[in-house]
């Protein structure tokens, strides 16, 4: 396996191969990688001549007092995965290389990244753009693999590379979810088994809205769905349900088009996000959703 | 010539020259070439496989109450420039698909645009940032050439390309300037006859500073010279006159690594700005600098 720590390395790479005409997929991701990561490295594999895992954790996109510094690092474990996955390089740079002394540049979405997570998040998504933006730069892939069990950080990102002309094709992969509902995250490693087994509270509050949203279209119904089953969960502490525009993400009243019910709860010690589509009364659901 | 209106076709364009090995050159311009920009254009021309100017006058850039309806736009004459200087290929995108409905992202470079013009033009160096970041994707050049008479977006696109890790190489070009001195400039026509002839007093601020660094680093005396010829011309209004890093940009007292005399002046309708480099006393001039 390949292992570049140098964003001119990782570069020189890139452009050899596209002078070459071969495809590049990249994936993203901070380390820590468990079955949805894996899903996504798959797919680069399978899609691309060329498949480039990224592993950093981005000391930007956390906030003060957020869990930078007790994030899991596990690279033994992470070069092991992404060898089943059958991804060749891997581009894990330094915070000296990604960010040396001087960097002053930063990038941001305006609008998306006014609600939902960034409320309690402040920076967040500027952190997230803005490394995102150097990696796509340095790599620069054909396309680029994101989960939707960030859709946010999903729909920021599309908008900045639709936005800034890079011409890279961003990929949403579907959340990959344990066998509970419970959507992967290596933050449930923050969690006990107890905790764990009660943070299927979250995707149980998505499905009882999908639920109430195949009968009517309002949005106060639907939202009562998902609150009242988190309301029975006294670990659960909420700090947003909301459903929300599924491509611009400004809150609706009324499921006229596609909409997007997102959560954030904490459980715990951990936050934990989830989401799931939900689409006007009488939609057919598209495959693999849900 | 080829003439590219969408970032799409410009970018294919673009990949297939990487996938043949043919480097490629940007000339950022909003149009109104000047031999300044030919200067650009013939080193591009020279120095890459394939020359690309742009034309397109940002609206992003200009603030309230700037010259954006009445900037110069001279499409024909631009293209007999372009044509004699050799250049094959123009990119000039119109606002709808530079920046269409939900444009939201932006690119910023902190520090370096706290000072010199940023204070009388807010927002006016995000606006540059955000497009030349997206002229840079689109057409992803191995060299883009800048002028030095914009000294200070030449520092901010530096820091940004280097930051973001494009690995696009930054060339500055010296001032094309009138045997007066004056620095060539599409804001020049907005003078009249007597005026033009007065708007020499920036470039003779400047050597007046040069010739006082000759002698000593004060930054005080060195200014003193600067304004002093300025206070000598009455249709002079100033805007600033400061010594400044060449690289950092801030304000030094002393000279004692390489420096940037920059000044901006109210010449009657126009707004000019000059620079010229100042250096430790002692110090050999730079070829073809001065």
């Amino acid at each position: 396996m390949g292992i570049l720590r140098q964003p001119d390395g990782m570069r020189a790479l890139s452009r050899q191969w596209w002078r070459e005409g071969r495809t590049l997929g990249l994936v993203p991701t901070m380390g820590n990688l468990h079955e949805g990561h894996l899903s996504l490295m798959r797919s680069a594999v399978a899609e691309c001549d060329e498949a480039v895992a990224s592993i950093y954790v981005n000391p930007l996109q956390f906030g003060a007092g957020e869990d930078f510094d007790g994030y899991p690092r596990t690279w033994e474990a992470d070069l092991a995965t992404l060898a089943e996955a059958g991804v060749a390089t891997v581009f894990a740079p330094t915070d000296a290389v990604m960010y040396p002394p001087g960097f002053a540049t930063s990038v941001e979405v305006a609008g998306l990244t006014d609600g939902l997570c960034a409320r309690s998040r402040p920076g967040h998504f500027r952190g997230v753009t803005t490394v995102v933006m150097k990696l796509l730069c340095v790599v620069l892939p054909h396309r680029a693999y994101f989960g939707e069990k960030d859709y946010q950080q999903l729909a920021v990102i599309r908008r900045m590379t639709d936005d800034l002309g890079l011409g890279v094709q961003i990929v949403p992969m579907p959340t990959w979810r344990e066998p509970s509902g419970l959507a992967m995250s290596s933050r449930n490693g923050y969690l006990s088994d107890d905790e764990r087994a009660r943070a299927v509270v979250l995707s149980r509050a998505i499905a009882a809205a999908q639920s109430v949203a195949a009968e009517t279209d309002q949005a106060a119904a639907i939202l009562a769905a998902a609150n009242e089953v988190l309301a029975a969960e006294p670990l659960a502490r909420v700090d947003y349900v909301e459903l929300v525009d599924a491509e611009t993400l400004e809150p609706l009243e009324r499921v006229e088009r596609p909409a997007r019910l997102c959560l954030a709860v904490h459980i715990g010690p951990a936050r934990l996000i989830d989401n799931g589509p939900v689409l006007p009364p009488g939609s057919p659901l598209p495959l693999g959703e849900g």
